[in-house]
């Protein structure tokens, strides 16, 4: 017998990856949550069938998510994550001394119990005494909070389902309130190169654009989503991720990451010109 | 009926594509050869079962093998490409007004064949007067050559079949014969993130870097190709593709391009942490 693992990129592309044995599987609330242990990428986290992470390559992901506006602005103390229930942000985050706390606000409790039974490799730091678990959701969370987190970063699904509310214009304006006046907000933005992920993306590169004075995109290459070619949005109040960039600052700090540095940190905002093409005139 | 053409990254992995139809299919004296109508990505040209180009994100490739090195040196007049008989590396190459003599030599006459009927959106400056076609072996047709190209580029297929010669020492070595003072040597050099490719690639780099003074590696996102994560050797005698890019100069020549530009230069060459090390430590 093989098992395989198929994820739909579109209605004519998949990606498949064969399967030692599902280790988990449990239908929350929310969604469909399964574990499987794979034979390239070690354990794969799905959520309704969509990759979320994988021992092999979720440290790309959660470089880039956390090391951009970390080393943007060295100062942050106060952090709240939105989602991020394999808790490899949470961990990442902690791995700065400066900061003092951060609130992580992940609506599923059943993402959370599957990573903390299966991926100790990224859920290893939420008993850190500075992060704070809520399990709500993280649209109510913000609504009404004022100049309390120096950056927001949403480490969601796709905006189908429980993610969906997390790429509205609302959503976003409630996120400026809750910053500080140096305030930064980090997104999971998607691919630009299949239709229905590059539409999302610029639907949501526009609403921030319209909210923060600094709107920009920036890239990595991460093997086991679609396309391999994934944005996150970087919004800001004040500081721009490439002209504010203190590289020495950040390399002084000594941490060591896999994807991550400074160089690559200046190269994932130079974007290639159909993506910028696409954020500027908001069609694919 | 449906019918899917499956491309096996490794054993375990797959990347599938739903096919309209098959429009081309041979077997010549050194591969085969296949062209296909898909849905996502228009035409496909495959060489024993791997993707070689696709109509829709060909140009992504094409950019980043020719604009690297002409932007780094606006003097090349001299270039031999090596491989590519899809004739798009020689389409983006006719683009400067300032080249004036290409030499392509493929070995294998039917991937040009194929490409003139199928891949117009490619071939379509192989009968460019400065273009001179050779269907020989890239690797004898450098022997004994001296100081004649000004920027030799491998447009080669993996390193197994007849691509392999295009991966030694002494290829490389002929090469830096074959080039002048301030010459370039760029390659196809695999993706850093699938064992077997990785490993070919740290092999290339080392042999290449025992050569040329300058070596270095660059990236880019290609979404049909093993991971989307693709690297590019650049070899050169004299320049540094960062140091001595002139982006002004690039920029002034007013090329319009769908992925590359200069800032996106320099960027690819920001490569991750764990590339990085691969290549200077030759473990994978």
């Amino acid at each position: 017998m093989e098992l395989w693992y198929t994820e739909n990129y579109t209605d004519t592309v998949k990606f498949s990856i064969k399967v030692k044995e599902q280790l988990y599987t449990k239908t929350s609330q929310f969604q469909q949550i399964d574990v499987f242990d794979t034979y390239e990428f070690g354990k794969l986290l799905t959520i309704d069938g969509l990759v979320m992470i994988t021992e092999k390559d979720e440290f790309i992901y959660h470089d880039m998510i956390t090391h951009v506006p970390m080393a943007t602005n060295p100062n942050i103390k106060s952090v709240l994550v939105i989602g991020g229930g394999d808790g490899g942000t949470v961990r990442e985050l902690t791995r700065y001394k400066t900061i003092e706390k951060i609130d992580m606000v992940e609506i599923d409790k059943v993402v959370v119990d599957a990573s903390r039974e299966h991926f100790q490799i990224t859920a290893c730091k939420l008993d850190d005494e500075r992060v704070s678990l809520y399990f709500e959701d993280g649209i109510k969370f913000v609504e009404g909070k004022e100049n309390i987190y120096d950056l927001i970063i949403v480490d969601s699904t796709d905006p189908i389902g429980p993610g969906e509310g997390l790429f509205t214009t609302e959503f976003y304006r409630n996120c400026y309130k809750a910053l500080t006046e140096e305030g930064i907000l980090v997104n999971q933005n998607e691919s630009p190169y299949y239709e229905a992920d590059a539409k999302e993306m610029i639907r949501a590169s526009k609403k921030i654009k319209n909210i923060f004075p600094i709107a920009e995109v920036y890239q990595a290459h991460i093997p086991t989503y679609p396309s391999g070619h994934w944005l996150f949005g970087f919004a800001s109040k004040k500081l721009h991720p490439v002209k504010d960039l203190d590289a020495q600052k950040w390399n002084d700090l000594g941490l060591k990451t896999k994807y991550y540095n400074t160089d690559l940190h200046v190269g994932a905002f130079a974007l290639p010109n159909y993506v910028k093409e696409m954020i500027e005139t908001g069609a694919f």
